[in-house]
């Protein structure tokens, strides 16, 4: 889950033992910014649950919300980021937070990379047609991804690299010919 | 509402139309600090509701979080205050914010007020025996008592004290004899 109060992304995602992939349901969550802020959470409380208990993941993963980065908005990221994790938490489902360079850094192997290049691995790793999109969409994937790659498979030595960075090694490889 | 991970004060008050105030209820929601955060917001909003569906009050009023104040619990405390909106807008009722200094002004008239001071103006204004405590049950009634005063009953003329600003300057002078 990608928390945000206009925007709230969620994705869930199979992956299976040797890393693979694959998606089950990608959607985002809106909230009609002229409502007042008891009602918009409702909304995101309630589009959550239901995508959580349609599909019944093992765990939950949310990006985590820094209290310094855009301020003007931080605040309502925060809270969508507890109704994320409440949703969770009702269901009697562990959850984790991941910063977004982690996540960046999981799916592309670049901590800094931009939307593109997330929208693009997650495309690659999940053999879609399109790219995801809005970036939400993709974003809420990539930390499906991040987490089950980081935590939820077995790890891999930490001088290989993981599957999203030979994807993209071998991305770059194609797009240099 | 007085939001908090660990503490999170919740007063309900009768307010009549000549602005007296009756305590209902006041009490105190604590999740644990060793269990997970989204363990810890379900036993919040759990908590939360039962107040809520108990005594069904007309209107919530929760302490509004600032991104710039105590950059290490502020996260939490955004979450748990997203927690105690998300309780009104799922129950249809009106969600009101209020900074703390707006709280204090209302309650004892100095916007600066310590807590030492705003529990003694909710227990005398409440007609209480004792301080109401810990802080946070006070906090949470002079949340309420600010949002009756200010919105919720008739608007005094601009130049004239509140009740607690009657009350207030009549205890500084009974102090100073």
């Amino acid at each position: 889950m990608d928390p945000g109060l206009t925007r709230c992304g969620v994705g869930i995602v199979d992956v299976a033992s040797d890393r693979s992939a694959t998606l089950v349901h990608v959607d985002v969550v809106r909230s009609d910014p002229s409502d007042p802020i008891e009602a918009r959470l409702a909304v995101i409380a309630a589009g959550l649950r239901a995508v959580v208990d349609a599909h019944r993941p093992d765990v939950v993963a949310v990006e985590r919300v820094f209290a310094q980065h855009n301020r003007h908005t931080v605040m309502g990221t925060a809270q969508a980021s507890g109704i994320a994790l409440l949703v969770a938490g009702e269901r009697g489902l562990p959850a984790a937070t991941h910063t977004p360079s982690e996540v960046k850094a999981a799916v592309t192997g670049y901590g800094s990379a931009d939307k593109r290049q997330v929208q693009t691995m997650v495309a690659r790793v999940l053999r879609l047609d399109d790219l995801p999109k809005p970036a939400d969409a993709a974003d809420a994937l990539a930390l499906a991804l991040c987490h089950a790659w980081r935590g939820g498979a077995a790890v891999a030595a930490s001088s290989s690299l993981t599957p999203a960075q030979r994807l993209w090694r071998d991305a770059e490889r194609l797009a240099r010919r």
